[in-house]
């Protein structure tokens, strides 16, 4: 490995956490930040500050050279225009269905706009009910009003 | 209008609504249900039980066939991919730079598994705050392990 | 023609500008606009405020239901991926080669985010130049940088 | 690496930006060059002409068979029909919401034509605004009117 | 037919040309204009100067009303992308085998560049030859360099 | 490199040429071709008779392994349905938009059939123009009439 | 129904064949072609010779506009790239696996070239067999050897 | 090579055969079976009966762990949806235009069914012919009746 | 409606079904064929042989006509490649996961070939079980082995 | 090879399965669940209880390193929208027919819901039959109904 690459961080944190029996949640609480950002960052879907990449270096054990590509502005690409995976599957499958029922409800309660998916985040939580647990998930995104000029 | 068809039953909601100057939220709250799963039943992306069908129908004076219609089990067709308006779009980029964060995440809290798109229910809230007000979703789904036999 | 349509606004429009010999600057000054803002909004792909519907409804002699049809969101929607008409296809084509260059200089002068399409406006002008004159497009958008959480 | 390739140069230029600290801005300047036009021939996306090839290979220290292949005349790929990074789907999202517009403006203040992408430019710069900052883009192209014959 | 439509005019030739016995070799000869640009303004693929969409309109009978239509710009677009036609198809296929060795001849005889499809024009004649005549497409299109800036 | 692949052939022509400072006119006349076909069999977009391989390979100092490779037929070809090089692109935008005038004038000119796309040549030359050089390129190739049975 | 149309045509066919018992094999008798040709000219995929159009006009007893209509050159189009009907089907699959077969043996035979489906004809046979009988398909097509110029 | 792919069974197939010099013909002739079935069998879209395999493995010289790559059941995969290879696509285009003729005629000869693809076989041969050789594919499939139940 | 159309019949036979309050389970018992079959039928998926579409015109009282368009063969077109509706998504979903191992597992218990899905025939059931009942569905299909010849 | 993969474990599978002669049968039984099942788990589509995998470790004698990787739940990805193999086509076919049927059915023995690809499995047996021997596969999945809320 001459060069250092994403790719190669995206495995090294993947490695570094089996081995060390680490969770996503773990390491999210070492580092002092949410589950979800946490994992999309080190999966190269987010950029991290650079204190943050400094803490998931430490934790994990990673080359030094690491820190400064955990900065670097991801371009982000998923390959798969409908995902096969099942569980992420069933968000398209959302999507499709409630996607027109979300943006009537975003007009009606802000107006001509949309939810950012920028100044955006989110949480997932397991609930426990009596007819079988739930996933939980929890978006918040800023609402942005279409200009007029 | 010979066959009153499940496209016919929709463009008269939407005109009465707009007649009676009504809102989502209202029709849900008279019909006794949530305003996401209001709005997905009246654009016949669910089917109503009998009640809310006929509270609906009476709601906003629609012919009396209706009822039968909207309590049809409808097939959900998008016709697009990729959705194109900017406001479904946004939810579409979520589920491709998030969907393996999600998946991920519920490994790590339930086992090999999915959130159930059908076993599911939706809330959106306006939350204020103070650099400009926030779209909340709140997804709820059951957790449905995979199988082995 | 039973109901009004945001279809049939948009060819009354057309035919209302076509007879009258406007061009859509002389109508974007009417209504106190710019052209670029007016022909989107009158062709479907903006809503518009109450006043500025009412002032088209006036400058071009519509049919006072056309209001209403004119400030509603629409479903914005394009049905070419890729666009044929040679006009739109070499936009698309700067975006296929200066997308990326974009991104950088967006990274370099803001940081890691990009520029809102919602938050948005753009000029079209005509330049004079010696050796054939030049289109000018200046679009200016909101900076929006990624949330970390 | 027996040949260098288009990719190797690229690869270098990008390591050698990174290891001296510049920026596309501080590079472009150095070549007499504007920023766009600058990053997009680095990354292949143009040509350069003998002279300014030759001052990127001193300014950051390439190997001297990168300037031939710095001059050739590339191929111009893009993987993605419809790109994923939102900063630059926001882009092909405006082409496919104002497109048309653009068009119908073109043809009103020119004639029957197009704005070239080939004798074109672009700048991108960064205006202060009150509710935050700007990202300005600035287009220009040669407008070509479609011959009779 | 209350209000004429561009489809509609398209239409009026193909059945007046019929009707008259006329050859699209004749129109173009009646209207002073070139086969190839002739029938592909008559489609909708090309405005019609004024003087030359008169001319259409009194060869062929056309009502008044024809001509403004004519003058159009028309948003060029065609379904398919791949054509299942046969005729057209082999077109395509010229494309995909030739088109590296067009745009490789374009660069060492011009520069980095490429050949004009809005400055353009074209003949298609037929040439005798004795294992069977043969069908000649000459084209022409302007010369256009990329900046660099 | 234990067996010599085709692509290993264009890679050394590609590479023999530029070291050659020679140009694909002047291949073109050592072996006694235009410098259209020369340039596509070079690229394996077709197969060289025995004579021609063995020109090339005598002109360029190709390995005698390539001779063989040179004459095989090739399996022919392209990735991408809609090319995205500016050059080639225009070269498909003129097949979509005068296609079917191209079809209608054959028909006119010959009856029902098609150009052929293999008994078939082109040639690609440079003409003089006081408002900027010209690309000319003229295709000819058999017609062929539709069997009835 | 005002002008009488290819498809107009298509379907008086149809129903002329129904209300008659006629079948195609019958039908071919009667104009004096195959059963494969009259099909598909009969389909609007291929042109009829007007003393054909003609006999076929004849014999199911089509209003006397519809010959002009058969003799006229089709546009041929089909919808699905790839064929979801089982029968059609299987023809593509023959063509996905034994396509590049069909390729080597042709060059193999022949040389570089190809089996023209213009210069092409078709029968299909009912073959008697002790486990289930055969559907035969015998294609013939003038073999066409590429250029070199 | 550690372990012997089918994929570089077909590659010392094609190999043994050059430096041979034999034929698909006389490879056929010699392992006693059918040349279309032999060149499909060989480039893993058939699998082979053990002593054919055995048989070809000691025609052509492969190691002995061929033998058992040749006959396993081959996982067939074509890449291209609509081949470009303009010989193969030939074929393509011939189901295109008379897939649906050959589904009636299947009709009118068995009733409501196939020909199979997979109790099938193909010979191709070449015909002489004073206007130009042909290619003649004659194809047989069993005849598959649809069930009801 | 003048003439029937085979749409005609299928959205008779559903609105026959809801007026008489019938289940497909009924149809199908009273017509003596199974209700997947006789479902399937109704839609226009399978041809019905004469006495049952006899029977099921008596049935449900449609007219004499329809008999003979449910004995027509017809083409099988479905428009989605992908299925959207999450019901019929699901059984898509099955065959990207185990397809590859249906296809082990037939060659293992057969060898080398296929399920046909022509002579196959379907049940659907529904098994009570305490956690929550079950939907069962048996395929059969007659297996198919490869030729070599 | 540094680290095991995913894709290491599969192909040591397959290796280990031909090298000592097995089936899948026969490890399923050693293992003590499906063949299905087995085989799937085994190329990497189905996650496995830690037992199971320590005890296909243990039966085919794989590095211990491959039972952490048998144990994550995988990302199910398949490749083709319309898969090309002829056996795994046939299912596809399957669910472009008879989907619709299948829907229509649950709707009617269940209600508003669908047939689980996750709390799911399936079975695969020979069944002798005097005409050929028939594949049957039993599918087995919950029925889950649409939530109202």
């Amino acid at each position: 490995m001459d060069v250092l690459t994403r790719e190669d961080v995206t495995a090294l944190i993947i490695s570094a956490k089996k081995q060390a029996g680490l969770t996503w949640e773990g390491i999210a609480e070492t580092i002092g930040m949410s589950p979800v950002w946490t994992h999309s960052a080190a999966m190269g879907m987010n950029a991290m500050p650079a204190d943050k990449a400094a803490a998931l270096v430490a934790a994990l054990g990673l080359p030094q050279e690491a820190q400064g590509l955990l900065e670097d502005s991801p371009t982000k690409v998923w390959e798969q225009t409908v995902p096969t995976d099942p569980c992420i599957y069933r968000l398209y499958e959302i999507v499709g269905v409630y996607g027109p029922t979300i943006k009537a409800l975003i007009h009606e309660k802000f107006g001509d706009g949309i939810m950012s998916a920028i100044d955006f985040d989110m949480q997932l939580t397991r609930v426990e009910h009596p007819k079988g647990d739930r996933v939980k998930i929890e978006m918040s995104g800023k609402y942005l009003g279409y200009n007029s000029w």
